[in-house]
């Protein structure tokens, strides 16, 4: 069966840390507004609600056979059983959904470094704002969140947050880097000494053979200054 | 076996929803930092992790026999299942988790309204930005959360969110619209008006009788200016 995945077409965003669990599982599926031409119209679709009894709030969400899946964390979680990427038993798979969960927060929180008023306002329109929120994520919150992460990957047995083996949060925290890197170059420079076990699992997901041909492929789309992870110099000091 | 619930004192804030979820079980739990004097001790030395493999990263968090479990709606996940509070099989369970994750990014956007740069400064040092917000997240933010949960109440078999039962997604939702009658009033009457089945689920749920006894209880903490939900006038019009 072929997994059907709904996101907008031209940013990594949240259907990123989708992505990464299906190409790491190898998982068949379509990224449908990618690849297909009406793509977005059934996207659309599905969310009015029309014809679904259960309508996502917001992409991405999953297709799995008639089952529909919505919320990056909760997909995270479906494919996780399917596909080894949690462990088998409920403490350990509670444990990373935790772990993927306070990503999520993360991920919030970045995206509001440059829309700090409103999601619907241009960032133009929020500038000043941005600037005090995204001097705060710089010297405090993200170190806090990598802090903490460190601190479970220092804690764990390693060499992955939960264990020895790779997980969907793994995939995910590689990405958060990745974002991070692309979006507080001088900030992360700083910030990365202080995390080196954050460092080397990003450094050991990069490696892994289906990420890496993912991450070569014309399927990762390159970030930019539409998605989460932004780069504005004026927020990255 | 007694649950044991961390979280802040002082506040209604996340731990509410885990509140009404073990209440409308009628669990026996304890309300760690709000009962015993050595509370707030024992709250802060699980989150550091010394002595535990895997750290929540902030409150709310449960303990169950050894199991320690983080992040609301992975709480709510854990007892949803263990109490009969969320749907049996799979596509339902992960209906409802996703439904949850929904009122989760709701109520982010609650908190950023009073303070949209920095949890870590006081709300009077972001009243000009938290003013643009909140006209934002009245104008635009909560009716389009609210006008879902219509859509999802009106498709839904009924009269809960998910069918014919209960569900924890229900109880929060319950505690949504509460905060937001608190903190918005004057929006909020405006607003109810066009979302008549979710004022009346949180009607439904407001009668339940272990749901009305707990909120006649000196367990219920009354909304305050330090919770998520803060009345501030000049955020409502």
């Amino acid at each position: 069966m072929r997994y059907e995945l709904y996101y907008w077409p031209e940013i990594q965003g949240r259907g990123e840390f989708v992505r990464l669990a299906l190409e790491e599982a190898g998982a068949d599926y379509v990224d449908i507004a990618r690849t297909r031409k009406s793509g977005m119209d059934a996207m659309m679709k599905l969310m009015q609600g029309k014809r679904v009894a259960t309508p996502p709030f917001a992409p991405p969400f999953l297709k799995s056979g008639k089952l529909i899946v919505g919320q990056t964390a909760n997909i995270l979680l479906y494919l996780g059983g399917r596909h080894g990427l949690a462990p088998g038993n409920e403490a350990g798979r509670l444990w990373v959904h935790q772990l993927q969960l306070t990503i999520a927060d993360l991920v919030v929180e970045v995206h509001d470094t440059h829309h700090p008023v409103a999601s619907g306002l241009y960032y133009e329109d929020q500038k000043k704002e941005a600037k005090r929120r995204a001097e705060d994520f710089r010297k405090s919150r993200a170190p806090k969140f990598l802090g903490y992460f460190e601190r479970v990957l220092a804690a764990s047995s390693g060499p992955y947050l939960a264990g020895r083996r790779v997980s969907y949060a793994d995939l995910s925290l590689f990405q958060v880097v990745e974002g991070l890197r692309y979006a507080f170059p001088k900030a992360m420079r700083r910030l990365e000494r202080k995390v080196p076990e954050v460092v080397a699992l990003h450094d050991r997901v990069m490696v892994r053979p289906r990420i890496a041909a993912y991450l070569n492929s014309e399927r990762r789309i390159p970030f930019n200054d539409m998605g989460i992870f932004r780069h504005y110099r004026e927020l990255d000091r």
